[in-house]
């Protein structure tokens, strides 16, 4: 038996308005003037001088403003490495993504990129990645995925949706400002918040679970239906515990797997663009064979808040796209063994795929 | 406002039996051949060959077996250090501490004196240590005291007993290994598991408290409650997840700290050399008026694993040694300051602690 040695954020702060630390975080990690740091940042910050205003940039230092409304890829992380590449001296002193899962993943793959060769689809997989990574810094501005503490930058290549997992992906530093989160539209915060959710559940009934992942993974469930169940908490409060749901939900993963729900919405999105988090709710939401209590609460919990997720996004595909789906999803072995156990492949047949997919 | 910037621990393994991987972790930090590993280990485990059978020496690399009878303290760290450095060509490649909160904390105290000048006493406080220490591994053997991943070292030194408090002190590398508990005697098992619950409580209610270290102390403290007061466990489990406890206990004063239960027990160990988890225990018992839920629920573990306490262990002191212990006890003013509020003075007087050490 061989247990991994993983890998924790070795800087982390916690505080409402701790943004405002960045600055004198990342300059002690300046290399040269001509070595800047790279800001990444979701463009719903465009314009918005509460949040950029704190971004001090100083000798070739640069903001990169992402949408976040596709999904990231491969290509894209090429072509920002390119450019990186091109308009500076020298190797950047660092990347620092703020945003969401999205731009997070993204700030890993680029800080990756930038001390690695060839293209990011061939870092697709397990501990493909040979050198470390720049200096790299979360700063997330919506909770749920865990991107700020997990081993994974999930990318859409050509071939297929599949993250880079290495020791070398986790952040160097992250900051946990909650306030950033304050004015995430409604049902942005549930779908995020769900994907934590999601992945709590599909990690604790998981057959690799142990009593590492376990402990965070129930600490991140509770903490979830506190706050999406109950009217106890400011919004405040409501927040902070989003955050640290988030953080704790990554950490469930270091030793555990996610499962159906990850493994069928990655299908949705590498066919249809589908956004992660929506995606995860569109596919859980159909899987109460699978997590009958977990299904059971999220519907609680979308009905709390009104949600209204949409239906019949397959209704029209034709049958090489139900296909490429299906292969897109079983293509992704650690996630079902971990639903579902060694023999996983008696039950999850291409045909009962499609026939879930057809549900949605 | 400005928020501590925490260093966690960036390498951590969990699993049964991970304590054979030891030697597959520490190799690639091998500096040189006249650079050698020193491994401190309990004395419990010397003519224990399951366990140090496990130990590959190579080169120059040395085992020192001490006792954990006694609480660690600054002339025992100056010592070994001095003893290191007489017998090594070159400064070591690392520090790896085998046991309890004795031995992890004098692991992380001698991997900082070996690379910062003068005495361990004139680093006790907080933020004091200069350089990085050199690489530092901790290999717990006994589950509670959070010293595998908190950012203090605890020695009793000439003047007081107190921390070495600062970004070097947390390991480099932790291994969690919970088969390594598997022959802690009871008492030793309740005390030291009790040191968990016991920071646990005085952290939730202190005023420090915030949303990141709140998660972690109610999941420490709900592990603890699932150990000590249900029989639902098999004993593994309730060895990996008193590790797990002692993990998450130690994260939850990450931002926060201690209470009355430390400052006292703090006091009783600098003059009796009572050891920190039963003292912890003999003055938690007593704080009712503090910690009335707490002492409730510690009070039906006690009864439940049959632990009886001494008793009267203050009965025959001298009013200077009362003097000594309440002195000691009054200078923690963090601890006072988070368990109390700021006009903690108001109602922590010196006669106050005379008459709760008088009932011990």
């Amino acid at each position: 038996m061989n247990y991994r040695n993983f890998p924790m954020v070795p800087r982390v702060v916690f505080g409402r308005g701790s943004f405002s630390q960045l600055n004198d975080i990342i300059t002690p990690k300046r290399k040269s003037i001509n070595a800047p740091f790279i800001f990444l940042v979701d463009d719903v910050f465009r314009n918005n001088t509460w949040l950029t205003s704190r971004i001090a940039l100083a000798y070739d230092d640069r903001v990169m403003f992402i949408s976040a409304d596709q999904e990231p890829t491969t290509s894209q992380v090429d072509d920002l490495v390119e450019s990186i590449i091109l308009s500076t001296k020298e190797r950047p002193s660092g990347i620092i993504g703020i945003g969401g899962g999205t731009l997070l993943d993204l700030a890993k793959a680029v800080s990756i990129m930038l001390t690695n060769k060839g293209e990011a689809k061939d870092y697709q997989g397990w501990d493909l990645v040979k050198n470390p990574a720049i200096y790299h810094v979360a700063v997330p501005t919506i909770s749920g995925t865990g991107a700020e503490v997990s081993r994974t930058t999930v990318l859409t290549g050509p071939e297929r949706k599949l993250g880079i997992n290495s020791d070398y992906t986790p952040f160097d530093q992250v900051i946990l400002d909650s306030e950033l989160t304050k004015d995430v539209p409604t049902n942005q915060w549930f779908y995020t918040g769900m994907d934590c959710y999601i992945h709590c559940v599909e990690s604790l009934t998981g057959t690799y679970l142990n009593a590492f992942s376990q402990s965070y993974g129930e600490m991140a469930l509770q903490l979830c239906e506190e706050i999406f169940l109950t009217d106890n908490l400011s919004k405040v409060d409501a927040q902070e515990k989003l955050m640290m749901a988030s953080w704790h939900g990554g950490m469930s993963i270091a030793y555990s797997q996610v499962g159906v729900a990850h493994a069928m919405s990655y299908g949705l999105s590498y066919l249809l663009g589908t956004k992660h988090g929506i995606g995860n709710c569109i596919v859980f939401n159909h899987l109460e064979e699978f997590y009958p209590e977990g299904v059971k609460t999220f519907k609680a919990m979308k009905k709390k808040h009104n949600i209204l997720l949409p239906e019949g996004i397959c209704a029209n595909l034709s049958d090489k796209e139900f296909d490429i789906m299906i292969n897109v999803s079983l293509s992704l072995e650690p996630l079902w063994e971990n639903a579902l156990g060694k023999h996983w492949k008696k039950t999850i047949t291409p045909k009962k795929l499609r026939s879930l997919y057809e549900k949605m």
